[in-house]
């Protein structure tokens, strides 16, 4: 969303919860995090905090208590399917401290993906309970939806579900301006520039300046990120850097947008 | 730690904490959740709790004495490099309620890894600033140390550098007993073995039994798992519930323990 040059760019914010024990066991690696950090990024939203806790009801009330308080919207994973692990709904209905009722529209969904009635069964069923005042998410994957209450979107944990469903609630968000990026390769130990790049960053507070060393094939490096809404800032900087960086001798190894 | 038999088992918990903007944009794809929950159920600590937050000392603070209080051992990772952005001990500190000093031993690990005494510049000795009390992590990887203060262990973010710090350390964890897990996966939809899953479980409260849909190739299917410290117990509930998934007219496509 372009805003007017008279406006203030306003910071539009968002955190993830992650609901599931088998994140917490290490038998599944979360892959939804960074594929949500990347898309609400294209949207203007900032991603501040993600949160990963079990299938117990008062955590899950409480995280989500406090993150939809904190932040503008919150987008959770997991915990929406029929069998007896799958808390999430009746968890968001208590933290909204709303009834869950079963959604009309929600059945039909569900119906139209069984051929006989009978397949619709009592657990299938409750993927239809929904917190009274949810807007349904689309599941164009499987069939049992999502669902948006408030500032929150409830979305099931399979990424290719949850992706789906990311996909057809993207209309929805009002973002900000979205943060550019430009990043920096360099052989040079972080310790050697650390000062010079302290220096710069307080130079430019436009900016934000991350500094993340890698260890690849025996060797460091550190990869020096640049983040700002204004990408005639993120260049101004950037040619500073690389000033500084050959300057102490070192290789840019690569120099990439975004 | 094996218990003797009149003892209850005792039940210790954990909670990560990722400090890092990186993974909040996307850019990195955390790897060190999954490895700490699979290390630290083989010393008997239950991860239950993580937390990604990003480099903003208030949200540090806030999140570290949240966790700190709640769980038995908080594992942070990230922030604590010699860059500007690595505030991770300051904060560590200030949630403490302590000074931050200047660590005689950490300044010798640092010297050790330069051979010119030029090279250990004031960038690279802040990460020789541990908080008071704080009893260090040997790294031997790069030298810079981590540090363990109270219940929390300050780690590294880089996954090479984070592993061989916690190799040092686990001798410090005291454990309970081991979760052990059995999975069963079946080509069954979740919605078809839901009521008999959940009969299950009211049937043998001692285990904890998680139902994790998969989707790969076009084709649903099932990972069920049942954990608990007692494997005899795993055991009974994994016979009854094969059974369960081939009356109902299903494959077992796999059947692994852990």
């Amino acid at each position: 969303m372009r805003k007017a040059p008279s406006e203030a760019p306003k910071r539009v914010t968002a955190a993830v919860l992650v609901i599931g024990n088998e994140i917490l066991s290490g038998r599944t690696k979360d892959a939804n995090l960074a594929y949500l950090a990347i898309e609400l990024n294209k949207l203007g939203v900032r991603l501040l905090e993600a949160r990963v806790i079990a299938d117990v009801e008062e955590r899950i009330i409480a995280a989500l208590n406090a993150l939809r308080a904190e932040y503008d919207y919150v987008f959770t994973t997991g915990g929406i399917g029929p069998t007896h692990d799958d808390i999430t709904a009746e968890c968001v209905a208590k933290a909204f401290g709303v009834p869950l009722r079963r959604h009309p529209e929600a059945v039909k969904m569900l119906a139209r993906r069984f051929a006989n009635p009978a397949d619709l069964n009592e657990a299938r069923l409750r993927m239809a309970n929904v917190p009274e005042g949810g807007v349904l998410i689309d599941n164009p994957v499987s069939g049992a939806p999502g669902f948006q209450i408030g500032n929150v979107f409830v979305m099931a944990g399979v990424p290719a579900i949850m992706q789906a469903m990311f996909h057809g609630l993207r209309h929805r968000i009002v973002g900000g301006e979205p943060l550019c990026a430009r990043t920096l390769a360099t052989n040079l130990p972080e310790g050697k520039i650390a000062q010079g790049l302290g220096a710069l960053q307080a130079r430019h507070p436009e900016v934000e300046i991350g500094s993340y060393p890698f260890y690849s094939r025996g060797r460091f490096g550190v990869s020096l990120v640049i983040r700002a809404t204004d990408e005639r800032a993120i260049e101004r900087t950037a040619n500073e850097l690389k000033q500084m960086l050959v300057a102490l001798g070192g290789e840019i190894l690569d120099d990439a947008s975004g």
